[in-house]
């Protein structure tokens, strides 16, 4: 098997790319092992009707009025039921020795995308889509307001393999208390070269062409040179923008479109795997021209993380991203005509 | 949930534990979709007489004496069919703006534990055990007098939700040609304090006995402070020591106890969970007070790693350390007559 070793630049750390063949979406024992299959006959307290059984919402849309925590909405905000943070009092800290604590200082909040237990993200309307986008924009910079915020995590677990425990589809919005150390190389190169990576990053893949799925007038579409996931792709807005919650209009619309089209059409061609969504953004508070660029990555759970992973962080990806972009732009335009025609 | 955040100094970063109640074992949805089930009815090629299958092998142990390559072995060593690292030439990298890449080079080997397709690590007898570790130290001394060789990684991926492949029990051990960055606490805070992170945390943990699961002559079992997994251990040497490859033969033979009787406690007490051993190790060619040392993580793997983790780092883990080391330290207990006689 011809590979390689690629530097992640994003994570700081390697990950090893077979470049010469691609398993394909059946050679994978999880996905021949269940889908998104989760036990869905048990109650959903996510469902319409069923408000009573969550926390009192954050916030909802409900376009024809109504009450808080009563049927009628379109997308409803509520806290996570099953999380520690709370947005009280301050960050208390304590260090002895080895070991360091804080208070779970912060908010988690479910956003769930749909009344409807059946409804998958990348089949609703796009209006409904974009009403989602603002929702959690609009979360993002009231949570970001708050000083003792200081990184805010979205992201979606959608099936078992992805860590999804209920099947009715829904995101969650994380507003910690530190920053986590995860996507620091951006910040390090940005020190090292007074550069933005994810600038550059747009600039020579463009150039290269290989590992473009698509250019879009907001956003790029590509599956990143050093893939620690197999057929994992970013969407990657192409003006310099630090923070999710500055996503304009314009962006909103098109974030809509690609999350329709786009996840469609990666769904489709791997047979419905498990899969993340996760926003990847700057620390709150950081300035815009930190180097920090936001961007988000879908990752079908197509291989479950293995110990050599956890141990060394090097992840080990059997289906070059060349080949895995080169699936995804057939498969887009494929179902380009209809895309074209809805936009 | 009363929870806090933990620092996890050898990682360097965060996760939220619950501190107050435990998940128990049969309330994990990865434990009841089943647990080291992977196809046992296809072809094995680690079987005896089937080595042939296999590429040429390493080195084995037959006690009988007989040929490479055929029946007659109790542990056999051969190359990982499937990967790309070859120890072959010289580390050729190249770096083009945001895209640095490497050569695979390195050796990637798989140990096969046993000659019978059912056998299992924990149930072998503890004189095989002590076989395997005493070739697992051979060729971790052999691959680091290798100076293309920087890092060693031994690891065990047993069951599907584990990351393996084929049932047959077996480890692997890695030889990379950089250092990951995964374990830069540990030289991170000798060169803050010009002490030893894990010999720190050994001195604590004993103070406190709250983590504890048991103290040997050479090792001790604790539940680490800021746990990743639910579950997770740590099997340290008291004997400050960098590197896997300096295990002594007393340190063998109560390893080999250990994960005979230990492991057993642990997979017993948790319904037979697929998990991961990582070995965690210095750099190859760092003295021995750089402020490493070695230790292994068993790992069982009852919750399916989200998105919230891929994207932040964040391990949420809704075990307290406390709790896992009281239910171990239990199960070690009620076996306890039993473990002492066979020693």
């Amino acid at each position: 098997m011809a590979a390689e070793m690629r530097l992640d630049m994003v994570r700081n750390n390697w990950v090893v790319i077979a470049t010469d063949r691609a398993m394909r979406p059946h050679d994978f024992p999880v996905s021949r092992s269940g889908g998104p299959g989760i036990d869905s006959g048990q109650f959903c307290p996510f469902c319409e009707g069923n408000e009573a059984h969550t926390p009192r919402e954050v916030t909802a849309c409900r376009q024809d009025g109504g009450e808080a925590n009563t049927p009628g909405w379109k997308v409803r905000i509520v806290p996570n039921k099953y999380s520690p943070f709370r947005l009280e009092g301050d960050l208390s800290c304590s260090e002895l020795f080895t070991q360091s604590s804080c208070k779970t200082l912060g908010q988690h909040e479910v956003l769930v995308e749909s009344p409807e237990h059946q409804a998958q993200l990348h089949r609703l309307p796009r209006e409904h889509i974009k009403l989602i986008l603002n929702m959690m924009r609009e979360r993002y910079q009231a949570l970001a307001a708050d000083p003792r915020v200081k990184y805010i995590q979205i992201y979606k677990n959608r099936g078992l393999f992805a860590g999804a425990s209920l099947a009715h589809s829904h995101s969650q919005i994380l507003a910690l208390p530190v920053v986590p150390r995860e996507n620091q190389g951006i910040s390090d190169y940005h020190r090292r070269t007074g550069s933005c990576l994810l600038c550059e990053m747009i600039a020579q893949e463009r150039e290269e062409g290989l590992r473009v799925i698509r250019e879009m007038d907001h956003f790029l579409l590509l599956c990143p040179y050093a893939s620690r996931f197999s057929y994992e792709s970013w969407v990657i807005p192409k003006r310099h923008t630090a923070h999710f919650g500055d996503l304009n209009r314009e962006e909103t619309d098109e974030l809509a479109f690609i999350i329709r089209d786009y996840l469609s059409a990666v769904l489709d061609s791997l047979a419905d795997p498990s899969y993340n969504i996760v926003i990847n953004t700057a620390p709150v508070n950081v300035p815009t021209d930190s180097g920090y660029h936001w961007y988000m990555e879908v990752i079908p759970r197509l291989i479950v993380t293995a110990g050599v992973e956890y141990a060394t962080g090097f992840y080990m990806n059997p289906v070059a991203p060349e080949i895995a972009a080169d699936l995804f732009r057939r498969h887009l335009e494929q179902s380009g005509g209809q895309s074209e025609q809805t936009r």
